[in-house]
């Protein structure tokens, strides 16, 4: 019985660097963590155990080291863009990378009354959301995705769910007044494939989060799917350079507690925030015309 | 400008479910984390917020439920395939259904001594292994998916790396002896797509994580990349009715203590565990003629 | 042979309540993790089974609750002095009740040029930082104690490490220029232990947060042990109502990353955040005169 | 205003390391995370920087990994007293201690019909169970400490719960067949405090462990702390040299689920497990006219 070798990549997973910039006084720094997957060529390393064709993964670590020495860091998209072409260029039995990026963020540690220059190098991680962005690179055209994800948002009001189908499992009350909470996921891709016109990732990333915060508190909700589909279409309005966005939004569930038992009212003020389980509710919005190409689990 | 809704699911995720099977003194448990997701006609929920056509995922909670006592749970897939089954047939506008669960495994608790029915309900949380299964549904053929994850195991000896391309950005010197750690993440699909031939998942399960257990044991491994493809052969070789695996290996890299600075000789004893970066090792094999259908990541 | 039950507590851990404040249009929001521990005379249900001096746990989750509700939230601390008060005055056989709150903070989402009003009920989750607090009362005395976790400082410049102990174990090389980071965990006793001169807990909470901030941005580091004190001792100095503070400080190595290899220099650039090991510097500071009374793991 | 350095302490937290046995071609392995606390006269680092009383916490770690290979690892507490003893013995002003372990528990893969001697070198993670000791050396007198925790146990029948106390805030209804689900954490004090009697710390883990598990299996439960005093007074009872033992156990909360909606009975087969919250049972049982001296959170 004969068993054939299918889809395989392998890399350094999760190379946790921080660059700092110290050109001047006032430094400025970014915390990454950068995930390297390489395909090609493989097949000899899976068969037989013959490494000819393989770079071994404390390379593309040492590498992603090097570069963010060599050339700079920059934003997270560029820095992968880099690394992508190098592997793929540079060792003709790669034929594809695909990189990873997260990026913490921190802002600056302000000291008040104090000389101006006091904290020009001390900082506190701001939020929980976490950038990401990924960019696959096979040789001649670049997919390149930028998101952020553990973002986390509530709307105290404002948030309906009622009229959905009944069946005999059904004991769901409908509801005209909620709290609306979710960690928000979201992944979106750029026209850019490559060549000169290459995005700025910093004022698209900006943008895009500001639409998505935005549209999510200016939306009067009837369902988390109408809600995810005005985040996702304010995001393809207004950055003209993104076709695709994929969200993934958690309903984390906030329920009205029952006080009746201790003689009290419950007017939509004391909730039990539940951990599990919870709602899973998962779209993509396309610019018309544009292909559907992220993932969609 | 014009956006328009591309692919999207919704469901309940992680419905925490432990069902005592009690028909005699002897009892049995089965503990699942159940997740469900529903596609189909859903766009005036996303467009307009109108969700006539929409099933809570409340009732997906309660229909998890109702169906573990109605007709009990079986083996994971067993129970997954009736929930796929039910949505679709149940509501004409959902077109397919994916129930995964994951299954934390338990053993009965020895007494030693005791008299023989003593433990009788008594239960121990059995290894860090995580048996699952992802059955798709769309109201003609399925998808059935089994697998395991967080199945940790290492090689002491038997392990060597050498023979590798080498850039300007390489450091690692080639090893003739090394420990091969790794956390075993599998996914094997099964031929069968629906029909009287349903698979005996509880044999099929035992079979696949053994065979995965021994192929580790047994090879003498010159990558990561040859391990793999090792454990993966052996499942599809010895299981007729398995089609393609994926494993995800990530390289829980064990580095040797450099000792040398304390007098000390280091003969492979003393390791450093690391937790990040690790290298990771993804790859399908496949029963020769079949597609690759699983998704790579 | 006889055993003895010793110290013992029972109670509802991690009650997890989301209060709104609705009596205005602009909602205002409190997200808490509120766990209860009792202790009195439990004797009879650990000997016996009798639970005839046991208030259920489940109690105590509806009281967090209804309390809620009926008096409202406020400060953490507030909330937590009236349900340890409760608990102690209502149960003749409960001693002691210890309360601890974990507070997740919010922002309020900015909406930018839409009507003022538009975001008056959106909130999105604001840094790691989670404020914390534990109040002991026993019948006629509190311990009140208010902190914080989870906040991530790095200084990228501005630490040294050297002159230290050196043994035959040590291969350490003095440092004079390093990146100092640490994840603070920090829990401060209040002076007052009852009475009407309770403190501001909502000032004393903003003033501690920041003067911990600034002491780790303005303290040019010789230890972390330095920075530790210097940070205790800012919160003495500026808090006349706290006697004693303890703080926790992981010491989150970066590492530099050797380039040389590569042909390149490493000017404090290019680090490796690592994960384990970590040190982990841990130390009170007091008021002088006042009693140590925090306990110290 | 004046500040005063309180207790304090330092060290090298999370060790991570591997030692393999390879003495003869059968391996054995021990999986360790070792964390050291130092106290001392450590004054001066935190008033004024000064490092010359400081012994680096890298030390300690090249400590933990040079004693590994030079005495051999042996049972955690074996290796935590050498190491105790070796930093007070060796730095006059380290006056005190602490080292504790975390164990990971590893079993042989079995190769079912191959060659007997073929997996002397494969192993795979047995259970979720975590091995747990910390040693105490104040240079004349040791603490010695073992314990275990992650040691998940359920019984599906045989717990009751009822006739306990009522207020306003009661609603629980009396269970006289209930699940009973916990995760055993327990830590017990041995009465060896130096000296040649050492006890043989293999042994006993064995043996408390088992009659732990025995315990929870076999008492008919009224109340969890019921269960906890008979878990305690086994451990006791049955091992000479432990004087106090202290267990946290969380309830882990079954809830029977309501499908009457659904016109079925659910007679203790269908549960929900729940996250939080959970009730926390906490309690040390002592031999007769021990001390209590573990901490008691």
């Amino acid at each position: 019985m004969t068993t054939v070798l299918g889809q395989n990549q392998y890399g350094k997973a999760e190379v946790r660097l921080v660059r700092v910039v110290r050109d001047t006084p006032r430094h400025s720094i970014r915390d990454l963590n950068v995930s390297i997957a390489l395909s090609g060529e493989l097949e000899a390393t899976h068969l037989t155990g013959s490494n000819a064709q393989v770079l071994p993964t404390d390379t593309a670590k040492n590498t992603v080291y090097a570069f963010a020495r060599d050339r700079g860091v920059g934003e997270p998209e560029d820095f992968a863009i880099e690394l992508a072409g190098h592997f793929v260029t540079s060792q003709p039995t790669i034929h594809r990378a695909r990189v990873r990026v997260e990026e913490y963020l921190w802002d600056r540690i302000e000291v008040t009354g104090a000389a101006a220059d006091a904290p020009a190098h001390s900082f506190v991680r701001s939020g929980t959301e976490v950038r990401t962005c990924e960019i696959l690179f096979d040789g001649t055209a670049h997919q390149a995705v930028s998101g952020l994800k553990e973002l986390t948002v509530l709307n105290s009001t404002g948030s309906e769910f009622h009229g959905f189908v009944e069946d005999r499992y059904t004991t769901l009350r409908p509801a005209t007044d909620r709290i609306l909470a979710t960690r928000v996921d979201a992944r979106w891709r750029h026209a850019w494939t490559g060549g000169d016109d290459r995005p700025d990732f910093a004022a698209s990333y900006a943008a895009a989060q500001r639409h998505l915060l935005e549209a999510f508190a200016t939306t009067h909700s009837l369902s988390l799917q109408q809600t995810l589909y005005a985040m996702g279409r304010s995001v393809i309005r207004n950055l003209p350079g993104v076709d695709e966005i994929r969200l993934s939004l958690p309903n984390k569930h906030h329920f009205l507690v029952d006080l009746e038992p201790f003689g009290l009212e419950n007017p939509g003020e004391v909730f039990h925030a539940a951990d599990r389980p919870y709602g899973l509710i998962e779209g993509t919005v396309l610019r018309e015309g544009a292909a559907q190409l992220l993932p969609t689990d």
